[in-house]
């Protein structure tokens, strides 16, 4: 390949800025072009969820670009699940080991951040850039601004233009891409749980909160000013479903009825129920990833459902590979191309399939005895054999040396040994007798 | 829904055009707009394939628009398999019970008959018209003619735009459109065996001739004017691949060595490998089919590998269906929508899925000698008991009356049973002793 020195991405969300600070880093000549307008002057983000779940393959990275102790400050740590159930009681189910948390963090806040780093190390952001059309051979871009057409060229092109990403759809259109687009039966609708007096916060702070219902669920994150964003995951159609839900009323009864605590702390449910955005949610796969020297990252490649908290984290994961790869193979990017395309790509597959799959655990399973038991003996495992069995959600949530897609088989081989001991007699009450020394060995073979 | 009088096609191809035929005979006013140059005026057609397998599920929708007889005219029925081996030796397997055949037609042929009878029934065929949006709300069409943007209208928007679909492409834009584009690891070059003196034919007229190779093969199809033409399906990377075959002597070497007696009777060999194009080879999935009032059918709702011999004949099928929909539902289209939106879907799902099944049937079984026996056994089981047990290939290429999921499910079974049988100690020797009654029954339960 020609020698690299001017790279272009596209969007400059979360992880097309966070890759611009690690290119900027190496001493690249880096343009972001991005559709919206800048958002740091006041501009509202329509349809997108306003707080997100950071955890450590997402910390990581930005500790590496100097970020680290910016973003902790932007936090409020969720050590465990608070399930509320319809008559209002509380259990809490720790994520992890004592000092383990994911953190809910602003969006708006953290890309505010990145992009302002990004500028600082002289990266330029074009806003009002709306991407047309990118010439792969010739690697030359092409953006309507204010309705002009322009024409840019780079050496590299990275689109990190999101789950419905342009730079996506114009690889799609050459010879054989693989592509698929998935969207699961329930939608979501955002909500709002107002600050106690002072910036307090009216439920538990330090927990992510899931009002689990068999198919559907809510859940509300914690922000700095005391408030909760709430997500309601509903399905589309059917009994019930947004479809059922119409009137002022039908929106009252079924939250009195099925999530009453909840009900007593949304003052504005009804109107915010009206009001904002029924939103969709897909799986995108897609393969290969690189066409020439265009490359797509993050959600543009491979958007997931948000059930295990890592699309972010996914995404800041890719930038720090990509970096990695150019430290190992010293910015030989034909190199760096293809063993980003190749190797990423079963980690990409392997956390969309877990997001959906925990899906369930959080809608249904949370609140299942059964359920509830293992994962107290998985606890117990990871207490005494705190190397040899790591459960499965903090592989994936706690452990960013294990890559997505080992976490997830490890992940199968446990759940083989756990449906076992699930099967010993009144494992309910003897599971604290169980012979965990033996339980833990068999992941080993 | 409102009255419906007015319906727009994209796309002349043969499924569409066979669909005009359809509506045009029901009473609506019906325009077709085609990308293309009108065909009959002698434009080439690139990248496709020249002939076609047309069986029974695309026979009957010919008949029943009264083309029956005019189709069976251009055919040359292929009554079975001939398969040559590495040293030339043949071997002939028949498809089906005596009679029994597939129909190798020209495509270009085919299609400018359903052209002239569409025409002849009143319906407007617009050629170089590129099909540029959609309005679904309202019902409109956007088309470039040459270089000028213009509008029109209908009350029913048919895509029947094959594989690579602008229609749905427009509706992949839209919310919650399921969508899969799948490439197989091989690709095909179409290849040519010329006609004998007097259009005689150089090898066996009435066969489909396979020369299976395991990983790939070659297949010939016969031309009414004594040519064969035919297909390299041959991987696009590896060893050997069309990666491989890069020079005059690397093709000439290897067709001389791995399909000797084809070599011989393809004098334009190395000019045609080297001027014709190599495809790729694709499997699109797709769901909902139908946006308001627009529907895609035939490869632009389901693409699928040549394989079974079934991309043309289920898109005649998809015609016939709507068809009798419409019959059944005095052409109240909201209800024929919706019914053939939701029930011919896992047909065509079954036929995809068992397109790319057959490729290693092809390629590989059929030189494989426990699958030959596995053939005859159930050759003898349809000949003994013709309703009750009716191989897979036959319910697919013959039982127009069973849908392909039924035959896909039924298929299922069948092979469950046939893994048994072929357990039976000696069965190479014993099979004609077997006690065919109780196979057959098996298949009731």
């Amino acid at each position: 390949m020609q020698n690299v020195e001017k790279i272009s991405l596209v969007g400059a969300g979360l992880v097309g800025s966070l890759m611009a600070i690690y290119l900027a880093k190496r001493g690249y000549k880096v343009d972001i072009y991005e559709r919206r307008e800048d958002m740091r002057k006041g501009g509202a983000e329509g349809g997108r969820s306003i707080n997100l779940a950071l955890s450590n393959r997402g910390l990581l990275p930005l500790e590496e670009v100097g970020l680290g102790e910016a973003a902790k400050k932007m936090v409020i740590p969720m050590r465990g699940r608070m399930m509320h159930d319809n008559k209002g009681y509380l259990t809490f189910q720790p994520y992890g080991r004592l000092g383990q948390a994911i953190n809910s963090i602003s969006r708006g806040g953290l890309n505010e951040l990145l992009m302002n780093e990004a500028e600082k190390l002289g990266v330029n952001i074009h806003f009002n850039h709306s991407c047309l059309g990118i010439n792969f051979d010739k690697n030359l871009l092409f953006f309507d601004v204010n309705g002009k057409r322009i024409e840019k060229n780079a050496d590299v092109i990275i689109g990190s233009d999101g789950a419905f990403s342009v730079v996506r759809r114009l690889m799609q259109r050459t010879d054989r891409f693989n592509y698929s687009q998935y969207y699961i039966e329930h939608g979501y609708k955002e909500l709002s749980i107002p600050p106690a007096a002072n910036n307090g916060f009216k439920i538990e702070k330090n927990a992510l909160h899931i009002w689990p219902r068999g198919n559907y669920m809510l859940i509300a994150l914690p922000n700095l000013d005391g408030s909760f964003t709430c997500t309601l995951f509903f399905p589309f159609n059917g009994q019930p479903s947004f479809d059922t839900l119409q009137t002022r009323s039908d929106v009252e009864e079924f939250f009195k009825k099925v999530f009453p605590d909840a009900y007593e702390l949304m003052p504005t449910l009804t109107d915010d129920f009206q009001t904002n955005p029924t939103s969709s949610l897909v799986t995108v796969k897609c393969h290969p990833w690189v066409k020439k020297r265009t490359l797509i990252i993050g959600d543009a490649s491979h958007a997931i459902v948000p059930f295990y908290g890592q699309g972010m984290n996914s995404g800041f994961e890719d930038c720090r590979i990509l970096n990695a790869l150019l430290d190992q193979h010293h910015d030989d990017w034909d190199v760096v191309l293809k063993k980003f395309n190749d190797s990423r790509k079963p980690d990409a597959d392997a956390i969309s399939d877990l997001a959906l799959q925990n899906f369930i655990e959080m809608r249904d399973l949370v609140a299942d005895k059964e359920f509830l038991l293992r994962k107290k003996i998985e606890a117990k495992l990871h207490d005494l054999y705190p190397e040899q069995w790591i459960p499965l959600y903090s592989m994936v949530t706690f452990n960013e040396n294990i890559r997505y897609s080992e976490a997830m088989e490890i992940g199968k081989r446990q759940k083989e040994i756990m449906d076992e001991v699930m099967k010993t007699p009144n494992i309910e009450k003897k599971w604290e007798k169980l012979d965990f020394k033996s339980i833990a060995e068999k992941l080993k073979v």
